[in-house]
């Protein structure tokens, strides 16, 4: 990149938002992912407005560079990785909710805006946004860009069923607007749907009008140890069934139930004999707006659950159910400090849950390695933890793991995206039909290819 | 179309399954459009499988041949028919239901299945598919290329929120397969989303993977007569925001009621005096698992009607309540009978509705036309039939009326499609480069531009 390109971005962003050489903080060459090397970006921009963000698209796509959108960094891709040469256009000064509209339930955010700051927001309305990915400092936009899901995804659905409409700027720099406060729309393709989970490969996203709901009053949380993985797993899908509808439906293996709890000095009184006969946790919350239906919903849940096998049921106290979930939040920074060498998120039909964690022991114990988890187990999302650190051993697992999941009727990646670290398997394992069709889609977008090349597609 | 690509049709479906001349009936040259004139193909297709649609489509693909794909024929916007010179796909022999997966929540159908159908089949698993769009002879197929919408919507969502995978084949003859019996994935581009609403020009869907749901044991329905349609649309919010979740929210004016109940002869046992005071109607239907909360949810919608205006509140037995339900599930019909020249669906932010019912009284008298209607109220999608015979006049009247809605926020189709009656219209008030990015986004799907050419989006 010249000191021209430099200079051209200076002046749409002015001179003091624009870093290059030391001035850029070591954050802006990496994300969360554990497999991935920081790779520091050429210049970082942080622009304040969709009319910067196109002239920063018109300088880049004028002189062919790279560029990757960044929000909070904490995707677990690697899709916020710059490529080397490139510009990181950083969102943190595009942090504004625009408007909570009560009437419509609809917010309007920037895309700096994290889940916190959007947290507080809407509470003082009695309103709340349901998407909880598990790390309330990543930004809409990052979210958008992910389909971030997280754990009340069961109950409410992942990003992509909040999001009603964008305003996003295209590689060449024009500024289009997609959907709107609408519930649903049937006006030409859904550029909204297509943009969401691509991963900053189509365009960037500089405004999200997004659905709000009720903030639901009451709230009841059910932990229920099991003999076996196998009898949890198949608990699931007949609590989901049930009609109970959870708005949390976790299952959280005995060792990574130990290492959270532990991991935040957490006491759940559960007795040492019943944890030593537990090899796993089945985690439901209920809400609703009467106290007397969570109560009754709950009572209906802990006979269904004990039909089922559970060893034992706890309802929490408020205080350590919110903590626990909180420890289950922050599963990925306790499987990051006991070491894992990897994490994964594939997703399976809820049902093939038990076939596919067997299948996963089996495919760990060949390649002698080990892999434990938790996962959003209404919605069939595994999040293993994989621990192998021979890199070429690991990559054989994953695939296998990944072509598990895939022989099941599922696919890579639930929610984490398949950015950088996940890309070889996507190409190798997806029918090439479908790749070279995303491919020109990607084209009909960019065609130049300098939004994120590098990430999901590029060879 | 030439000789030789009859034959060539007629060795993929078979020489019964091509119907050419006067072996074609007169349905395939139409659609419910009320403004579009039938036109019939040159021949029919009716294929069984995948293989055959692919089959058919290299023919199509190798001679320039425009395809037009076709379902029940239900659709209101012209989207079925065909190109003249052109081939329909008739799915009528691909009528499927090919798994009703009870553990999973799902459905997998054939594009031919009808939406009463499929209700049979899901309703002896105590499972229900909820999106309803007033025509149970449409296919699931059709639902899928138009997004379609109904009274449950404000409930469970669109077509959009329910298929979580699609076959489809591309206008070239390859087979690609999307998403799955999966509740969510962030896994490349998601090409189901892009492919659902685009009116049969992106890919022909050849099975569609359906979430289902357990079917609510309990219903109660609320009639609630208000002064004035302005009332009505106000209290709409209201009722979405309390918290009670309905299941329907429709608003009906004094005269679609009149006209809906009189064509099926249903009397509701409404006093003469509160008719004659209430220019407009809310219908909340409720249902849950458990009677109580049922009774429960009436109440207090009972009370938060009233305190908005409602004139009365009529708790209708199960038998009117369907009767009336299935009365405005016809009001098509009823509009079409009664002399309506077009119906239209614009969508607009759901608090827009008294603003928008406002603006289009106004458009239309200042034209000398009459719009009335009835709508999903709680989606924001108003329903007008219009009464102009002149077509210009109309056409001036419609364009004003899809404007008055865009400046609210809102867009043309909230389910109808634009299909090919309101295509100029769709090209005329969008913005330029959406459109462009949508026809590059369609080329990338059919270079050659031989799916339902005419729709959407070609000048």
């Amino acid at each position: 990149m010249s000191n021209d390109v430099i200079a051209a971005l200076g002046e749409v962003v002015g001179q003091d938002q624009i870093l290059t050489g030391d001035r850029i903080g070591e954050d802006y060459g990496h994300d969360e992912a554990l497999s991935q090397l920081p790779r520091p970006p050429l210049a970082v921009v942080r622009p304040t407005s969709s009319a910067e963000v196109s002239g920063v698209l018109r300088v880049a796509s004028a002189h062919g560079v790279p560029v990757t959108a960044r929000g909070s960094g904490s995707g677990l891709s690697g899709a916020a990785i710059p490529e080397p040469g490139g510009v990181v256009v950083s969102f943190e000064r595009m942090n504004r909710v625009l408007e909570i509209d009560v009437e419509n339930h609809v917010a309007v955010v920037q895309p700096g805006v994290t889940l916190l700051e959007l947290e507080e927001a809407t509470a003082e309305h009695g309103l709340a946004y349901p998407v909880y990915p598990g790390e309330l400092s990543s930004s809409l936009g990052g979210n958008v860009a992910t389909n971030a899901g997280g754990m009340r995804a069961v109950r409410y659905g992942v990003t992509r069923s909040q999001v009603l409409g964008l305003e996003a700027v295209l590689a060449t720099g024009e500024v289009i607007r997609t959907g709107g406060k609408l519930a649903k729309a049937s006006t030409g393709y859904d550029l909204t749907q297509l943009i969401i989970g691509s991963e900053g490969t189509l365009a960037l996203v500089t405004e999200a009008t997004l659905r709000l709901y009720p903030r639901a009053a009451h709230q009841a949380t059910v932990l229920a140890p099991f003999r076996t993985v196998d009898e949890v797993a198949h608990a699931v899908p007949k609590v989901v069934t049930s009609g109970v509808g959870p708005l949390i439906l976790e299952y959280i293996d005995a060792l990574t139930m130990a290492a959270i709890t532990h991991a935040q000095q957490l006491d759940l009184g559960i007795p040492a004999e019943i944890r030593e006969s537990a090899q796993a946790y089945l985690l439901v919350m209920l809400e609703d707006q009467h106290q007397d239906r969570v109560e009754q919903d709950t009572q209906q849940l802990g006979e269904l659950l004990t039909e089922l096998g559970a060893v034992d049921l706890y309802v929490l106290p408020g205080h350590s159910a919110r903590r626990l979930v909180e420890a289950r939040e922050k599963a990925f920074w306790t499987a990051k400090a006991v070491g894992a060498n990897d994490i994964i998120d594939v997703v399976v039909p809820r049902a093939s849950i038990p076939e596919f964690l067997r299948l996963s022991t089996e495919i760990a114990q060949r390649h002698g390695s080990t892999v434990l988890g938790c996962g959003h187990a209404g919605d069939g999302n595994v999040h293993l933890s994989v621990f192998q650190p021979d890199d070429e051993v690991r990559s054989v697992l994953l695939r296998e793991l990944f072509e598990a999941s895939m022989k099941l009727g599922g696919l890579i990646s639930g929610e984490h995206g398949i950015g950088r670290s996940k890309k070889r398997y996507f190409l190798e394992l997806t029918d090439p039909t479908t790749i070279e069709l995303m491919r020109r889609v990607k084209r009909a977008f960019d065609p130049e290819g300098i939004l994120n090349p590098g990430v999901l597609l590029e060879a």
